[in-house]
């Protein structure tokens, strides 16, 4: 963890801590705001990224599969490290996000949603290539480069509580490695894809089918293989917001702190507005805001 | 200008400073963004309100006429100095900034925009119950806290170049005040109220008529009377945006810096997107975001 932190140093944005006195009238609790929406790429992603490509021999050729913020944060992190990068996407993602990877100077392949197999097409490319994948969240190396956020969060502040957003459980092992023990820490999913929920009431991994929720970035089907031995050992809990409970959230961000946040960067400010994280009341609460790539078009749309 | 940010340390937020690569990439300069968005009551206005009312004995009732931040700014200022505080605010101002202020102990009292005078309404409240009036910019003790935002960028950053949003002068003069000479320093206005365009170039102060602009924060008609005098010895220029190049950069803010900044908070950042700050290429740019009360329906309004 330590290692990735002297990795990022310079290179990833010690991003600042934001507070507002509104919220913690709201919640009844001392919150700090670590805004890693205002990232590289504009969310968490890039630590996770930049430190596993910097493990490789530098100019080793990356690939990844994402249509999102890991997408950007590849592709940006592959071209300071002066790797050739190809990114894996849905054809029907948005033009904005593709533009940016490629503005990042990656490859994309095009696969179709419906019919393609993203995993296979990435590793057919690593196959071909030479490649290596970097995958979004089971990756010991992007594990330990988003465990940076909470690790500097930690450095500046005694918290007693952290509340990160919680999707293929990559930000939330990698904080979980990097609090100290007394530290409670939360993740919190979509209730709409509440595998994580699911998964630690049965005692192991459970897949549940894809799902559908405004908090995209928190879509994932099942734990990863290595973020639920480390998730289901350390988290004090893992708690689900509903949609309505996300859009709230990035409506009160907007209002009141005056921040974008996407619905998944938002979920860990959404389960607090919502109360729904677990004796607060009177402590230090550090919350993740995880990312900001909504704009202004699904914004709009989304607050309507 | 000293004396105004000792009294504000530890009172007003030392406003944090935003840099965008995107943003330096398209400009082609160093840009240092002041985040007076993140001032308490989202504006820079609480800064001069506090500094105005905290000169007065304790508990001096104070009075202001204001539909927008001013209102805001005076009502919290009242408050954390135990001073009742009365406001004139026009019957149809939004009920979010009614019940905002309305938050913060202040009484409003209600005119008819069509028909009332709120000048002479304030005058009233202000004869019959002894109050302090308040000004929005025409007052040296505003316009000395209107420029320790400038002052504490300064401090920070070794400016080329400075540029503010310009509606009444307030911000512009207290920060011409507040800045070195060698630091060329811009207001930027509304086309639609360009008053302080055409009072530059007649060498004396001109009023027009009400202007309709989307920054409803910079509508004023003519210069202030003591800003006036200031602004046309010192400033290196005024320089006017459309309402277009103004939602162009209230976009941009959202999409690429993550932050709500309204309309006329964005007039500075608008004038550098659009070109029209002379000779900035490889300089140090400071400007001033001023405010982000817009609140999601204006904003999803705006965008659409």
């Amino acid at each position: 963890m330590v290692a990735a932190a002297t990795v990022l140093d310079g290179v990833a944005h010690r991003t600042p801590v934001l507070t507002s006195r509104t919220l913690d009238a709201r919640i009844g609790a001392r919150v700090l705001m670590k805004s890693e929406h205002l990232q590289r790429v504009g969310a968490f992603k890039f630590r996770g990224a930049f430190h596993a490509i910097s493990r490789l021999a530098p100019g080793t050729p990356v690939v990844a599969y994402s249509s999102g913020n890991h997408a950007q944060a590849v592709a940006l992190a592959a071209r300071l490290r002066g790797s050739p990068a190809t990114i894996v996407m849905p054809s029907d993602a948005p033009a904005a996000k593709r533009a940016a990877t490629e503005g990042y100077g990656a490859t994309v392949v095009e696969y179709d949603r419906a019919t393609g197999d993203r995993v296979a097409i990435a590793a057919r490319v690593a196959a071909k290539s030479g490649a290596h994948l970097v995958a979004p969240f089971d990756d010991p190396d992007v594990i330990a480069g988003q465990g940076t956020a909470a690790l500097e969060l930690c450095a500046d502040h005694d918290l007693d509580v952290l509340v990160v957003p919680l999707g293929g459980g990559g930000l939330l092992a990698g904080s979980l490695l990097a609090t100290p023990d007394r530290v409670r820490t939360y993740g919190v999913e979509p209730t709409a894809g509440d595998d994580w929920v699911r998964s630690l009431a049965a005692g192991r991994r459970i897949a549940i089918s894809q799902p559908q929720t405004v908090a995209d970035s928190l879509a994932t089907v099942a734990p990863g293989e290595l973020t639920w031995p480390i998730v289901s050992a350390r988290a004090a809990g893992v708690v689900a917001v509903t949609d309505g409970e996300l859009v709230d959230a990035v409506r009160f961000a907007l209002d009141r702190l005056h921040q974008v946040v996407e619905p998944g960067g938002a979920a860990g400010l959404a389960a607090l507005l919502a109360g729904k994280v677990p004796d607060v009341a009177g402590r230090t609460v550090g919350v993740i805001l995880s990312g900001g790539n909504i704009g202004a078009d699904r914004l709009t749309a989304l607050l309507r």
